[in-house]
């Protein structure tokens, strides 16, 4: 494994953004992507099922043209998740760019589109407000938007759209599906449920004066308010993560049981525990990284396998190091190529140690 | 019943506010009361067992004097719930004015102490930060302060702690101690719990890769914020108000499992109907009240028996009616005595209704 020179072609869409791009399907995500690409100079072209959003689309400035380009460098799939696999495999035959979708749940659809050109993509971003209507082209800014390559995607396919979706103003994390799926069942489907279960509880005990629930102060409405969102959507995503859920609603089962016993039991010192436990792990909770003072670049060469430059990405959110910016070159004769990665100066030896033992040769320059 | 003049001297402490008050104990709330009162132009006596503390709250302002003021006119008990009552009986030992407390739990403090000169309450405002540093004089402005009034509570007793509580800028709602601690266990005290499961759950998963929990959207952050607070608080909290926590909890596993049947069977009607109750009932979660356009004036007599002041306000609060002032009038030769209100214009039919219904006889004056 060399480190050929960085001269080849950018072939990742680099930083002269403004190509064509599809976006199938513009409801809430869709809307959005459409809008912030269209914000960065792109030339969107727009599908979806109902005309009359599509209509809504145009007025809106979203999309500058009906139907799909065949010329686009990347394509959004933005449609129920049920309708997801489909748009994409369409989406990969009558374009020759790269493919991605935006859905919650990233098992079934990486199973079910294996393909070089395609990479699933989840922006853990969303708003109450429903469809086109909420659709803002800065919902993605600051977010984290995990791309879930799978063996079949190129490096170069997770390079491109890894590009645009950092230009779009995200945080790029790579996971292989299946963890993603785990992950999101633990922080974001099974918390839904929670929500819709001590919604129900307190609609049942208020039902006599309702008028009391008023009472409920800031925690009970923040706890409660992801519960208000649209209940088909969630439908889907029990059905293609059921597994993850299932396993997920088991564990929070056992833990509010064990909480029952100690409270009905008045065991102080089991109570105290649990507790406290949950208190350390909400304060260490990993926060959102806010601009750091001091950069540092990390460049390392890809070798010449498969998933080599995901590899890279993933390990930096394993180790909590956050890329603040990155370029890919491929040289102009090989798949042999160059990741460059900014990170903030104080995770570098963290990362530096990380690459190395995965069999990377990273070498590392400060920014000043 | 009949209707007597508004002639009688003012006993409720008026709008003439700024006497001496006391103090007990100066944590979060109890040094923000304490500091609330102060802005306000009273003169504060504080007490607290740790000497550190109250040397701390004199160097703030918070409080004029150490020690307990025998001429106060109204003691606030602002210890751990544990001590609650103690100090309570104390006060009422010491002092010739109204006592009452800011404890989260109502019907044991509220039994422990029976007199008339006693009306539990709670301030149902937090903060995530702990003690006297993160005390706050705004910080029940548009709170709802819950008061407790008992069978042996007097209407003197409830009108002048119910002044004090609106003009710290909190809206006075009065329920049965039991009611209270009911609808809290719903409200606040699974929630709380619910959040350090799911806070334990992720933790849990997150083990190997605790860094992946950055990816943790606002949705979890939310609904585990309350996590963070100081565990030692909820031991007392479970303690005293086990019952209803317990019949609560079991209200929860008993919604969250049939959730689970449904995801795991694929239900997925059964899984809509829940969701969708969820949505209805957080959709119509009663907001916190602005400021209405236009406001109207209730008049009552308040009838020769006990609580019938307190009866008011509770059915105010049942019917979702909110008390935007209130002065209470008692004739100074007897216990009978008038309760003016202000309260929304289009609200007014609703109020009265129930007023007639209950035995009053109000009278209504549009205010321009």
């Amino acid at each position: 494994m060399g480190v050929p020179e960085a001269s080849g072609a950018r072939s990742d869409g680099g930083r002269d953004v403004g190509g064509v791009a599809n976006v199938i399907g513009l409801g809430l995500i869709g809307g959005s992507v459409a809008l912030a690409l269209t914000a960065r100079g792109w030339r969107v072209h727009g599908e979806d099922r109902d005309p009359t959003r599509l209509d809504q689309a145009v007025r809106k400035g979203a999309i500058a043209a009906r139907g799909v380009a065949p010329d686009a460098v990347i394509t959004f799939v933005a449609t129920p998740v049920s309708s997801i696999a489909d748009a994409a495999k369409m989406a990969l035959s009558a374009t020759r760019g790269v493919v991605t979708d935006v859905g919650s749940v990233k098992g079934p659809v990486t199973a079910a589109v294996p393909d070089p050109r395609f990479c699933g993509g989840h922006p853990m971003a969303g708003s109450e407000l429903d469809g086109l209507d909420g659709a803002d082209a800065a919902l993605f800014e600051g977010a984290v938007w995990v791309l879930t390559p799978a063996a079949d995607t190129t490096d170069e396919t997770f390079a491109a759209v890894a590009r645009v979706v950092a230009d779009l103003g995200a945080e790029v994390v790579a996971l292989p599906a299946e963890r993603h799926d785990a992950l999101v069942a633990v922080v974001s489907h099974v918390p839904h449920l929670t929500a819709a279960a001590l919604m129900t509880v307190a609609d049942q005990r208020g039902e006599e004066h309702a008028a009391l629930l008023r009472l409920a102060a800031g925690g009970f409405r923040d706890m409660t308010r992801i519960a208000a969102g649209q209940p088909e959507i969630w439908l889907d995503i029990c059905a293609e993560n059921r597994t993850a859920i299932v396993e997920a609603l088991d564990a929070l089962l056992d833990r509010l049981g064990g909480l029952r016993r100690s409270v009905a039991g008045d065991d102080r010192d089991g109570l105290l525990a649990e507790l406290t436990r949950a208190r350390v792990a909400r304060v260490n909770l990993p926060a959102r990284a806010g601009a750091p003072a001091e950069m540092a670049e990390v460049r390392t060469a890809i070798p010449d396998r498969p998933g080599a430059a995901a590899e890279v990405f993933t390990l930096a959110a394993e180790l909590g190091v956050n890329v603040f910016d990155f370029e890919v070159f491929h040289s102009a004769e090989g798949r042999h190529g160059v990741l460059i990665l900014v990170v903030e100066a104080a995770q570098t030896d963290l990362f530096r140690g990380g690459l190395i033992a995965r069999g990377f040769r990273p070498s590392v320059r400060r920014l000043d």
